[in-house]
């Protein structure tokens, strides 16, 4: 249903619950960035009314989610600031074609690919995190990550046919597990 | 209430009345860009948690003012396209400070003037249209127009003292009026 190409390794999971205010902090900015993500993609393909409503009720949805971190750090007193970002994100959008309109199809995958594995990440933070209210949070998040995932896949469909989509897709998703599988230092959502 | 330093002229309410659809469509893109200005507010000062959450509160009433005017586009025929925006805005934002923290002040205080026009243009659509939707629709929205404008005042006070955010609303507002007074060819929310 994801669409992944590897399941997360085992080491993610020891690496964030050791360091869960970090991972906290670092959930805020993803909520926030993936709001910004879908902020983008509004503005850059307005004419396409199907899409630019889609978008705008995940930008609303993310910052819900930005919200209830925000009130999380709030009631933990951890201070909400900065944090240098994983790569993932990045590397994965250095993988978007630069011309139209397999740029728009990239552009939506590469959020989609991001969706899937933050929605797979929820649920092992859900069935593993010892900590019942961090669980029953990520958990409530799960539902929403994957039907954002459908949706993003959903309107690459929009600007190539469904067979260049399905390669592009599982072109990308390799590449996303490749990126997952060599793993970053600091404990992220994404590392 | 609102700060502006002049009324809007007679002339803004002929010149739009006489193209309806044309400013519904800009209006559109309007709802659309204040979405996009309080979310880029949103990244560039994200450590001031009290301006985070005003900010992504702002973002979601927009989106969905965006979305009520999409939906008066549909039911009227009228395809949402892109148009060419007024100078207005741009004008404004040449007047901002590159230097924080009075860059966050002015950019804070730009957005609540175009608020605080947009409140007032509201409300002479809203007595004037004799178009009931339309008119209905315009007074719906000017309660939360005129509490943006306060928020974003009240926001700039975080990052300098009243007396120096007052005087700079001022003159802001001395600008704002120029701009105004000036007008514009196309029919637009801000011409």
């Amino acid at each position: 249903m994801l669409n992944l190409h590897a399941p997360t390794p085992t080491r993610w999971l020891e690496q964030v619950s050791r360091n869960l205010d970090e991972l906290l902090l670092d959930h805020a900015h993803c909520e926030k960035k993936a709001a910004g993500v879908a902020m983008n993609l509004l503005f850059a393909y307005v004419e396409r009314v199907e899409l630019v409503r889609a978008m705008s009720a995940i930008v609303q949805e993310e910052l819900s989610h930005f919200h209830l971190v925000l009130d999380i750090l709030e009631r933990r007193g951890i201070r909400f600031r900065k944090l240098p970002a994983s790569k993932y994100a990045e590397r994965l959008h250095c993988l978007i074609d630069k011309q139209e309109p397999m740029r728009a199809v990239d552009r939506l995958l590469v959020a989609a690919l991001i969706e899937a594995r933050s929605c797979e990440r929820f649920g092992l933070l859900r069935d593993n995190l010892p900590d019942p209210e961090l669980a029953a949070f990520f958990g409530s998040l799960f539902e929403s990550e994957a039907r954002h995932h459908s949706t993003y896949v959903r309107l690459a469909r929009l600007f190539a046919p469904d067979d260049r989509v399905n390669d592009r897709l599982a072109e990308l998703a390799r590449a996303e597990a490749r990126i997952v599988a060599e793993g970053e230092p600091a404990p992220r959502m994404h590392s």
